[in-house]
């Protein structure tokens, strides 16, 4: 039987946890004091710029503990903030943990949620500069705060989408959301070949720093990462930006396997599902190819969904259409979107 | 009547949060996107070494909403992450909040906790670069990230004490404890003169970053905050420095007020009942005057109470002394000291 949180205390399990990591996770060149002294330190890389990014997942809100484990669980929680960082171009440095736990974890699993932190920290070179254990008896929470760095020449904001570009998206769209719908549905899913694809894109999503760091070079005019879905993101985009756009419903990159499963659902999961955790982006028509090309020699695609337009009125206007009609805006808005 | 959250959404009320810090407190010559990109950015300071402090308050455990204000509460989240800040020699540079909300609070309510944030935050040129606002059905709690910056020469860490330096604190101990007891025993609180300095000291406790500064000019050769008490922090210091050391309860500084509110406890509280957020640090006996002059000077006091010793054992032992005699180890350790 693994011990308790609330058996060994606060110190002995960040000891613990902190043994989970690899070296190169506990400490690096630049960030040398890691886990233990008031705060953590790094030596800012000269002439870049810094940034730093913060998401938490709180247990029945972002995660249910009987649909993930825990190892997928760390993964998450840190891949969600380097995709903000994704988006911004930047290259993770360091991440600092907060867990609120209730006691009565088993250490054992804490350490397996350190392995999912280690899975997608390590290939990234994150190191986990510090750890905090604060009591919480209502529930599990992880809070992440990633810093990374990237050179000021290389930043793409959401702000600065122009009249023509397009506006286009890494990888599919999704997916996540029906991993989602099978893990609340294990009949389905058990009947589903591609249900083990879907559940992964789900629990373990992966975040889009190699082609974040790309945008720049292809001439991305703004970009943002997809957390919320699209028909809540790319309005924030249109809005820093101060534009309008239009999406073709048609051109929505979506699995095969998701329009059979879902066959009446597959665009409202496509559009206001969430958690893609790809990059959203918009680029002029004449950097498109390379863009592509680019993304191709590194395994990943680039689809381009619709056009930035200039703005019309007060607030960002987003025409959703189909083969070139604009579907009506359903009644309770695009979040009912379906 | 007041909004409720749930009422207006989490970008409406993140809108309503960032108007009411002041200007200075949104972006700042270095800190130039603030609230609303994916990540926030800075520009490092060339030759600065950067720091990181996170630390969550969690309603239940670390506040009740009975015996605080909103508005201190927002001062004390980020003041705590000061103090660890304070504590490396450092000066604070910006600040991300993740506020975890039930979706019933009042919208005013949360402008006053912004409020707290700026009345503590804005005199220590602190830059709020980021909000997340997550939904978590059983309770508040605020979580603070701060970035700081710091000299390489003049940080101190915990490791650094040596055989024969002097353990050292400033302002008094015991007096947030106190205040604690006071909101419990709203009786007694009236009776008493002091009762709305001691409360103070426990709602809003004020960050030594000024005194941090200058520690290592005085020469102090490790440091830390006061969180825990100092019957579980200065073992940490002892241990990263592995040294021994030695305490004298009757050096400590503690309020004529506290001594006579609680004969028999102040001891207990001055020792063990922390959350005092004033430094502990080790400084050669030699260095001493130059750093209580330079502390009297900024309206600060620096107070003697103890010595480093060479470590005779596999762990850091710190002896608890009164007039020259050591004090029996209470049953059930230090924690329960009294």
């Amino acid at each position: 039987m693994s011990q308790l949180v609330r058996e060994i205390g606060e110190f002995a399990v960040i000891d613990r946890l902190r043994r989970i990591l690899p070296p190169s996770m506990r400490e690096s060149p630049s960030v040398d004091l890691g886990i233990g002294d008031d705060a953590a330190s790094w030596i800012p890389t000269p002439d870049k710029r810094s940034v730093i990014s913060t998401d938490a997942l709180i247990e029945g809100n972002h995660f249910r503990l009987d649909w993930t484990d825990w190892r997928s669980l760390g993964f998450k929680a840190l891949a969600v903030n380097l995709s903000d960082i994704a988006a911004m171009g930047a290259t993770p440095v360091l991440a600092t943990i907060t867990l609120s736990l209730t006691g009565d974890e088993r250490v054992g699993d804490l350490e397996d949620l350190y392995r999912g932190l280690a899975d997608i920290g390590k290939p990234h070179g994150v190191v986990i500069a510090g750890g905090d254990i604060v009591r919480d008896r209502h529930g599990v929470s992880i809070g992440v705060t990633v810093i990374g760095e990237v050179d000021p020449a290389k930043i793409v904001l959401r702000r600065g989408a122009r009249p023509g570009d397009l506006i286009a998206v890494t990888g599919s769209l999704g997916a996540s959301a029906a991993g989602l719908r099978l893990l609340a549905n294990p009949e389905l899913a058990r009947r589903s070949a591609t249900a083990g694809l879907l559940i992964g894109a789900q629990l373990r999503p992966q975040p889009r720093i190699a082609l974040g760091k790309l945008l720049a070079g292809w001439g991305a005019t703004a970009a943002m990462d997809l957390s919320d879905g699209l028909v809540s993101d790319l309005p924030r985009l249109l809005g820093a930006s101060e534009m309008d756009g239009q999406v073709d419903v048609d051109r929505l990159p979506v699995l095969p396997a998701i329009r059979a499963l879902f066959p009446a659902e597959w665009e409202m999961l496509a559009m206001t599902g969430g958690e893609d955790y790809e990059l959203l982006f918009t680029i002029p028509p004449d950097c498109v190819d390379v863009a592509q090309h680019e993304a191709s020699e590194s395994g990943a695609t680039v689809t381009v969904i619709g056009k930035v337009a200039v703005r019309i009125g007060p607030v960002p206007r987003m025409r959703v259409t189909r083969q070139g009609l604009d579907l009506p805006l359903p009644a309770g808005g695009w979040n009912h979107f379906g």
